[in-house]
C-alpha cells in the first residue's frame, strides 16, 4: 500500500523531524509512506481520482487506534492501494476523521498520525506494540 | 498554579524529550510545570486531598483545547491550584479526560498533553498561537 501524509505547514522543529523520520524508518516494513508538504490546497484537487482521500481535522469522525487498524486492513482488501491523508484542510474527500477534538501544531498531528498509521500495521499483524 | 504530570513509564526517547523540555521552559511563564516519574500507582494514593485529580485515557471524555483552556481557567478561579493530570492509570480522580481515543505511548501522550496545557493558556490570554 502507498499510503502518503499531505501537510501544508513545514514542519521545522528538529525534535518533531527526528520523531517523524523514526516512525517513517520504521512504516517502511509495512507500506511505501511519505510526508508530501504542499505549497498550496490546489494542488490537493489535482490529486488523481483513484487516491483515496482522508481528511484529518478535529472535526471528523472520533475512531480509535484499532479502528484505524480495521480501515487501513479494509482500504488493502478492497483496493484502495493509494490513501492520502489529508491534515486541517478544507477540501472534499471520501472519509473525514479526526485524531482528536484538540487542536495541534502541524509538527504534532503528524507525529500522532505517523505513530497511528505504524500502530495499526502492528495491531494489523498482531504484533507486540511498546512505547 | 502548580500543574504536575504524572507518568508511570520513564520516556527515554531523546526526540520526544527534547520536545517535552521545549514545551516546559515556554509552560513556565505561565504556571509552576513538573512531569512525575513514578514508580508505583501506590504513590498516587498517597497525593494530598487538596490536589485537584484529572485522569486522562482514550475512555475519558473527549475535549476540545478551548474546553481545555476553559477549564483550566475554572480550576484556578474555584481555589484549586494544585493540579495534577495522571496518564493512563486506573485510578480514583475528580475528572476523566481524553486527549484522544487513539492508544499513545507514555511519550506521544505527554508531548501532547503539555503541548495542550501551554496552548490553554496561550488561549485564555488571548495570544496568538503558531506552530
Amino acid at each position: 500500500m502507498n499510503i502518503k501524509i499531505y501537510i501544508t505547514e513545514k514542519i521545522k522543529d528538529k525534535d518533531e523531524l527526528n520523531a517523524i523520520k523514526e516512525y517513517e524508518k520504521r512504516l517502511s516494513r509495512y507500506c511505501k509512506f511519505k510526508i508530501i508538504t504542499i505549497k498550496s490546497v490546489d494542488e490537493l484537487s489535482k490529486l488523481p481520482e483513484k487516491i483515496y482521500k482522508i481528511k484529518i481535522s478535529p472535526k471528523g469522525q472520533i475512531i480509535s487506534s484499532e479502528d484505524l487498524a480495521e480501515r487501513i486492513n479494509r482500504y488493502g482488501l478492497t483496493g484502495k492501494s493509494d490513501v492520502a491523508f489529508i491534515l486541517d484542510q478544507e477540501i472534499d474527500a471520501d472519509e473525514h476523521l479526526a485524531l482528536s477534538k484538540m487542536t495541534m501544531g502541524t509538527g504534532i498531528s503528524t507525529t500522532v498520525l505517523i505513530e497511528q498509521i505504524y500502530r495499526a500495521y502492528r495491531i494489523m499483524k498482531n504484533e507486540p506494540y511498546h512505547k
